[in-house]
């Protein structure tokens, strides 16, 4: 017997707790009782997003909300500015295109970002720009993009800004209304603790009237029929049922934790990962200092000589601990583990051993025991210790 | 307590085995385990759709799946043929024109069928056309399509003939290969017994060849993205990884029982109810005998004098049995039974039971217990009587 642990950057865990509410009878979508799901759901969303604005919620994985924050606010030729150093990023660029828009692809390196200063500058060479979009945590890198910067130069214009926020929201600090942002897209199967399926995208007033205007065709991800029917309390689609009552599960154990606290938790975890792999000398893989890594999901570079390609495989198949290699590119070169959801101190120490015993199997040369042992003093000396009433220890 | 019971066309019953299936601890999506998932679950799939072809899986409601089957097989202003008597043809035709296709639709009444021969009627005007879009089982009037005669007028033209067989497939006799189908679709919450979030999708070599000139503009629901994926196993995006899961639990239930038995269980069931509600005087809504009811939905029209729109709403609320009113125009018109996935012998006597208890509350003369005993007596007469062995009684 392997005791498995799902540690990748989505998808993420699913509490049992949660896994136990999917699995009762199934319930149809047109009764009042899901209807109490689509509205509960829908309110709680909004206090995640920092938003008046309505969440609505998308029967697909993350890419699909994607493709509907270009076509439900955009016309055949129009140019967007798509912040471009990872996967991520690139996948706006080729929406994009697929779409026929005039992308602007503002690149650089992976593991890098795009500052504000640069977006400015494009924006002020292409006053016609009607949107620029953007990775928040580029998932495949592991470097968190300067959102709350970029979304004031964006601000001055009259182009929308639209986030991919599907690893960072509900993971890393956000405030949709107070920053800016006019487009924001967040997915189930990473903070949200649900397995994938669902995807939630909400959109400004701004974006509300660019949306007018907008002549690029839909229709499954039509987002003004999505938010007529959530005022109904209901779904434009039969929508995928069992995700829906997961997310209600999911959001209340959020919103009882505080969003604050989920933040902090979050930004600790990450923390104390980032110093304890550091500690044994591996580099991470966003070029710190000039770039800030994301919480969400730290990305490691392979040691020089290893065969970076085996660390997930060994860490999965003979020690039950499933993370995330490199994707494209950065195969074999960098691993990534996810700090997201259902997260916690306890993770930390369960995937740093079982990365030891994999790097020590693949040769490389380090203190045996030593990030795991940082992890704890760090545990020790940062971590909030809860403050609870002791039960009865039992006999 | 009430108990509840889940018979409405969609979404279905889900097996208890399936539920539990889908709640084991969430594996990750890029694994050997995952992919063997995936492709177990496609070559079920060929199976149930009768096919050499692959039968791709969408993450994402039916709707997405008729999108697809437009945006990956036609160009702005091709013209196509919808046929249209029911809200899901209807479907079809709005999706063309959100597209700027020219979209020549066949109407008929709800509750009517269009007949191969106005569809060679309909092609011999339009030789033009580029695709001829229809239900199968049009869900919203319980109407069954005669596809296998419009399959052979379609079959002598150049277009391709693309049916919605959300309902049907599963439940239904279905050769796609054999009777010239060029796209079918199918979703996951009917027969196939598992919750919302999956559709399927098959295309045959003509309809690839029409997909080489396809110009609308697609990227979720790129189909032969998707096609590249499943032939290495995978999907081209995150998958709804626990439906994938349910599925494969699913087909190999149906597989098990054998295509043939499947659809010999949904036809009898079907034609039982079907006589047990005539039994008491009520009417189907199809027009028989002009047009052949599906198996899959029965539609019943509400007597006169009743209020139509209170059946299911006492069905559900007072005696756990939920089914489905009338959509749209239809509303308060007639009620709906689906007989689709988990469906036996006893799912018949608890809906008709509760059926009688809510017309006696809503004042509809009958003989009271009529129903449930046609029922009982076909069920004598014409089921077939499972040849098992006898287990120990117990004590």
């Amino acid at each position: 017997m392997i005791k498995k642990f799902l540690c990748a950057p989505g998808p993420t865990a699913v509490p049992n707790e949660i896994l136990a509410e999917m699995s009762k009878p199934l319930m149809h979508h047109r009764t009042p009782q899901f209807s109490q799901i689509v509205s509960e759901n829908a309110e709680m969303l909004k206090k995640v997003f920092k938003t008046k604005n309505s969440v609505l919620t998308l029967t697909s994985s993350g890419t699909g909300a994607m493709e509907s924050s270009i076509t439900n606010f955009m016309s055949e030729g129009d140019k967007i500015i798509v912040l471009s150093a990872g996967k991520f990023g690139e996948r706006f660029a080729e929406i994009g295109r697929a779409y026929k828009l005039n992308v602007i692809e503002l690149k650089a390196e992976y593991g890098s970002d795009i500052k504000a200063s640069e977006v400015e500058k494009a924006l002020k060479e292409n006053p016609d720009t009607k949107g620029v979009y953007t990775e928040y945590s580029e998932t495949s890198t592991g470097v968190a993009f300067d959102i709350k910067n970029i979304a004031k130069v964006v601000g001055k214009t009259d182009a929308i800004f639209v986030i991919d926020g599907i690893t960072a929201i509900g993971a890393m600090e956000f405030e949709m209304d107070e920053w800016g942002v006019d487009i924001a897209i967040a997915g189930a199967q990473k903070s949200f603790m649900i397995p994938p399926g669902l995807a939630f995208i909400s959109y400004s007033d701004k974006a509300a009237e660019k949306m007018k205007n907008a002549k690029l065709p839909r229709y499954y991800f039509d987002l003004a029929k999505e938010k007529k029917n959530l005022e109904k309390q209901t779904t434009a689609w039969t929508p995928a049922i069992t995700l829906f009552i997961g997310l209600n599960y999911a959001l209340k154990m959020m919103l009882e934790e505080g969003m604050d606290n989920v933040i902090k938790r979050h930004a600790l975890v990450a923390e104390c990962f980032r110093e304890a792999v550091q500690s044994i000398g591996l580099k991470l893989f966003p070029e710190v200092p000039h770039v800030r890594p994301t919480d969400a999901v730290t990305a490691v570079r392979v040691p020089d000589g290893i065969d970076g390609g085996k660390i997930p495989a060994l860490m999965r198949d003979k020690y039950g601990v499933t993370i995330a290699g490199g994707q494209g590119s950065m195969k074999g070169k960098i691993f990534r583990l996810g700090h997201l959801g259902y997260t916690d101190k306890s993770d930390i120490v369960v995937e740093l051993q079982a990365m030891e015993l994999a790097l020590k199997e693949l040769g490389y040369k380090f203190e045996f025991g030593k990030s795991v042992y940082t992890a704890q003093k760090f545990i020790l000396e940062k971590f909030p210790v809860p403050q609870v009433e002791l039960s009865d220890s039992g006999d």
